[in-house]
């Protein structure tokens, strides 16, 4: 008998229920005007459909399923640039438990009034996603409550679903390419694909303007780095080691874009698709446009996700 | 034995395999932001969400599915403003038969490109989409193909298909809200909703920059009207006998919002539901800002299609 080492996709079968008992499958669309500016055939893998605009919520869902009754009581603390808590907002109202959400000053606004309108309570603490994490850790600690930090092993299983429904869809991928904030979906995305085709090339990608994930990994030990980012869904400053021991065991490549790329990508991506993407869900295009030479004649998906932008930045990326 | 007047839900349950064989049902969100505004509940059907950004593809796969092998070979003729075209374009590739579409001079270049993207044959021709259907009637004849109306039945009838997705998931709707071009997509929901619960309320929505078919419904009888609206899938000189008929029968309103109101519309669902909608797409939220009154704490839908808004609109929308 062979031991796969944790997190297995049999795992993720397991998120499966959890996840669908509230949500619908994403789209996986083919987009002719992309293919052509990269030179491969594009596929998008529409997370920025789902209820709160991005894949989280499948992890959220399947984290709330898996408590037992007196954490349920407890209620969740979390903390968040925006879709994570969104996440955690959504499936904790679905399960009728409470969520505490720290947020940083400064944090988008739109995001933090989704998370409101979820029935979250909102505190803004600390100038970065970091500060706001370690200050409610010890928050839910005093009040008796589960913290859920953003990498927590039932998130990564949830999280995992979409990747199963791109492989149900196309089951012929060459390349899979992921956003990269705190590592749940590349590592969800990762475990699937190479379970079922070693040969499919998972791509993480994450801003030059914010590389602790990408260093580390390069690495194989923590960095700190630079956290300087406008791609909220990819302003890590502190590198995660469980999500880094499933990218060093999975990842084919971790590639970094400027943000002034970002922008580029979500101009693209309203042009050829007409989807409205934020930075982070724009970055596996601009990380495509990137690699074009390796990725001729290949099936890619493009991991779309989060598309919370805000009416503000829009007009910003436009007018540039 | 009673005799419903035809077509029937029936006719729209025939469509179903036909539609679910080639799309995924679409989601039916609720937006607090938008609730609040209005002062009811409010639910936005995504038809965006769609492969061609529109609900119209579920009209074009049923039709084609009911294609007998002559008109197969003989290929399909329309004539399109863009987003039927592009339904017409998608139906069929997906069944691997030809179709050429006239599109009036001028019209939007992005539809135009995905509609030859889709593999169809794109003619230009006459000043509006009226102009551009009387021709390609003629050539339709001439080459012995079949000329697809924009609302011959089996349109109606596959279209009709996302109304039952809102009953299945909604049961106890109030209102219905629904963009009206041709309309095929207000007949197809009146259709469904009335069926199943005749205390639904369905409200058609067109320009007052291109009142034809609210006129014409308003009077009893087919009367020409102006036609300069900036919302393509609004934009109907000639009103069409058959959902005249059918919209007499089942609508129980149908207003008119001016096209500033479109775009005010386009700029609150960005912000508040982070889609991207084109004009059309976007009247029945001004429709419902119209009735604000009349729908205080009901649940309404509104069927938000299409989606395709080009850059260049929405940057201009931002801008104003």
């Amino acid at each position: 008998m062979t031991t796969l080492p944790s997190p297995t996709i049999n795992d993720i079968y397991k998120a499966r229920p959890n996840v669908y008992r509230h949500l619908r499958p994403t789209p996986l669309y083919h987009y002719r005007g992309l293919s052509e500016l990269v030179g491969g055939e594009i596929f998008l893998k529409h997370e920025n459909h789902q209820p709160v605009g991005a894949f989280k919520v499948r992890g959220g869902l399947n984290l709330v399923a898996n408590l037992d009754n007196r954490q349920k009581r407890g209620g969740l603390f979390t903390a968040s640039t925006g879709n994570h808590g969104q996440s955690i907002a959504f499936a904790a109202r679905a399960h009728g438990i409470k969520a505490t959400i720290a947020v940083p000053e400064g944090a988008n606004p739109g995001k933090v009034s989704a998370m409101r309108g979820l029935g979250a309570e909102v505190v803004f603490h600390g100038t970065d996603f970091d500060a706001a994490r370690l200050w409610i850790t010890e928050l839910a600690r005093e009040r008796g409550g589960t913290f859920v930090g953003p990498t927590d092993e039932p998130l990564i299983h949830g999280v995992g679903t979409y990747a199963l429904e791109i492989l149900e869809d196309h089951p012929d991928v060459d390349s899979i390419i992921v956003p990269v904030g705190a590592g749940s979906g590349v590592c969800g995305t990762a475990i699937v694909a190479k379970s079922i085709n070693p040969k499919i090339q998972i791509i993480g990608v994450q801003s030059a303007q914010a590389p602790t994930m990408q260093h580390s990994w390069q690495q194989g030990q923590p960095v700190e780095a630079q956290m300087k980012t406008i791609a909220e869904g990819l302003a890590t400053r502190i590198p995660f080691a469980n999500t880094q021991a499933i990218m060093a065991r999975y990842l084919d490549d971790f590639v970094l874009v400027e943000d002034k790329a970002l922008e580029e990508a979500v101009r693209l991506l309203i042009m050829h698709s007409h989807n409205l993407v934020e930075e982070a869900g724009a970055a596996p295009l601009a990380a495509a446009l990137n690699l074009k030479k390796q990725l001729v004649g290949k099936k890619i998906v493009l991991v779309v996700s989060g598309g919370n932008l805000s009416v503000e930045r829009l007009a910003h990326i436009l007018l540039d």
